[in-house]
């Protein structure tokens, strides 16, 4: 693979130059010159910026985009989510993870934490495109003994085999999964080496609900089982009190925000003011698109400050915090060398067209990154050393999409 | 002007061809054929919508997109906004106002309703440019008398100069219009037949205010002075009870919801689902650039139906309901003949990409459009009859852009 020069191009409000070699940053500074068989960048009028992590979706997902909203969250998972999904196939799963992989790319998000069936179709589309991933196997008591066995099987014959791509074990929530699997899955991901990734406090049914069957909040249900700990990334994280917060502090767990699901399906009011003071761990995602309906993380970002100011002040989560939610944290807790664009770093970045028109005028990037810009302005897209989108172009673009409408005919 | 010849473009779902003529949608049907002199669109994997309505902006702030953000309100105009405005000059209007007009094009946005000083310099721009708007002419008491009747003077000159464009009397709201100037303000608009606009109930700090000096909220106090009727636009309309929304309906007044700005200054929940049950006439607007940070009427739809779900429940404004709010509401409102792709209609649309990766898969394209989609869906952009972006180019774009950067160096 040839090396890549980037060309002028604007770092932290300064001019530079950038070389990539391999999967790395290796040089970087005004005087560094490209050799004859670099492929150069001209970064002029753009800045680079580390990409997003999408700390909580389900990729496959994409292909319900639009097939049913507006209405409340019980008759949409029964009578519309559920049945779509057992009609999915393992083709159709790596399809749609395939459209969802592309408007990632096209939105600057270069990983995502998924949660799915049939992960191994989503991660061969993941392995495929090049962006990196962690693909968080879905349990729950109604798989089945077997199937459950041979899904951690799985989980190990793919658990080591990719650079990008990391497994994980999602027990789905605390209504949907046991006791035993929940120790089950916490044993195996410690034994493995994995996370655990999960839906937490989303709802106040499923709060009111589990206070009913086992005396007392998700949060503190987990915590008596010795499930919590610094492995675990808990999504959603709604319905919690200043206590349970302290106890995922306590624990390390990472708390993936959802902000336009919970808007959507008005599951409440993520406490984003208390997490911050507190210190909590906060990522940002999307979830899937049957509830968003898109992966954009710049908007996602935005709703993510809008709904904190909202509720409580302008001053709450400045640019600077949500940069850390959506941007710079993820790297830290899912264990990647990325979120810096710095010598000897994963060369994982976006460049930005500071020429787009919600981008001018400029007294400061960050914040016409996150309030003004949308994806148009994301020019070049590149992960892993490798440039998977320039000029806006994604190689396999119209292969993807000409398959999704194909697939999706069926249920038209 | 030559004739528009769109060919095979998806319109309510069907395929079909639409010619324009003169500023108007002259012929539509599957047999209609282009002649030879027409300008012909290929249609193929484009929807045909009409465009979006921006209610209430301040255009010419764009040149402050980013000056301030993160903090409370009075520090943030008083500090910051106010102190910028007082620096600028017309010519800086003028190039604030093309840039924003810019990325109105670029995001669908084919009217917009501004309220702003020196409106002339905005009529200027948006005449060259070709978009449709109506220009409010800020009032309040600190103008003083001779600039107020030298406005009133410049409205007659210029509200029948252009097909496109309207000039409204814009007393700027209760805390800085005095009982005379709004009595003023409404006489003139009613003898010059122009609409007023205003801001309205904005902030908690407001109504208490208004209460204090006049006894009575900013809503009982206008109906009060007889301003409120038909010809009215009041921004915000956040902080009302019940009987107040009745006066507004009664008087037949326009809400214009801001829902990001709202947001971004903590000005308090807009009763989304009350003002829909009670019949209230609500459009959507961006608010400036100030407080947003940008002018994208797809986002702040999208923003418009999230935070009503997440307040009221997720049936809550259905996406039927949107698009009234933020595309088909404008033209009634605003006595334009437009907002249907029609026969006779003015010829103002839009040409979405229907291969765009966020419209895929497409069981209902509105749902796409508002939940799903970015503005680099939107291919072309027409306005009475003139094609103003195609392939998301805009002529004057680069000029545009580089003008407004030089400008804006004198304040970094």
């Amino acid at each position: 693979m040839a090396n890549i020069f980037i060309k002028g191009v604007t770092l932290d409000g300064s001019v530079t130059n950038i070389k990539i070699a391999g999967n790395r940053f290796t040089e970087i500074g005004r005087d560094i010159t490209a050799s004859s068989e670099d492929v150069v960048i001209d970064g002029a009028d753009k800045a680079i910026v580390p990409p997003f992590y999408n700390a909580h979706t389900h990729a496959a997902m994409t292909l319900l985009r639009g097939y049913a909203d507006d209405m409340p969250l019980f008759p949409w998972l029964n009578d519309y989510i559920w049945p779509f999904e057992a009609k999915m196939t393992e083709e159709d799963i790596y399809i749609g993870s395939r459209l969802a992989l592309l408007e990632m790319i096209k939105s600057g998000t270069l990983f995502f934490n998924d949660m799915y069936w049939d992960t191994h179709e989503t991660w061969r589309a993941t392995e495929e495109i090049g962006l990196r991933g962690c693909m968080g196997m879905t349990f729950t008591d109604n798989l089945g003994e077997k199937q459950i066995e041979k899904n951690f099987e799985l989980l190990k014959e793919y658990k080591d085999k990719s650079s990008r791509i990391q497994m994980a074990i999602a027990p789905h929530a605390v209504y949907t999964v046991s006791e035993k699997l929940w120790i089950r899955c916490a044993e195996v991901a410690k034994s493995e080496g994995v996370l655990l990734h999960f839906h937490l406090s989303e709802t106040e049914k499923e709060v009111n609900d589990c206070i009913e069957q086992y005396g007392m909040t998700p949060v503190r249900w987990l915590d008596k089982l010795g499930i919590l700990g610094d492995n675990c990334i808990a999504a959603h994280v709604v319905h919690v009190d200043q206590e349970e917060m302290q106890i995922l502090k306590d624990r390390g767990v990472a708390i993936a925000h959802n902000p336009v699901s919970n808007m959507k399906l008005s599951s409440g009011y993520f406490k984003s003011k208390q997490m911050d003071m507190n210190g909590n761990k906060v990522l940002i995602g999307t979830d899937g698109c049957s509830s968003n309906n898109n992966l954009d993380m710049l908007e996602e970002t935005k709703f993510a400050a809008m709904i904190a100011k909202c509720n409580y002040g302008p001053e709450v989560l400045p640019v600077q915090t949500l940069l850390q939610w959506s941007q710079t944290n993820g790297p830290k807790i899912f264990g990647i060398d990325a979120g810096e664009i710095k010598v000897g770093k994963l060369a994982d970045a976006l460049l930005v067209d500071l020429n787009n028109e919600r981008m001018v005028p400029c007294y400061n990037f960050t914040s016409n990154w996150i309030y003004a810009t949308g994806t148009e302005a994301i020019d070049t897209v590149i992960c892993d050393g490798r440039i998977l989108m320039q000029n806006r172009k994604v190689e396999s673009e119209e292969e993807i999409i000409s398959r999704a409408k194909s697939c999706c005919r069926k249920w038209m």
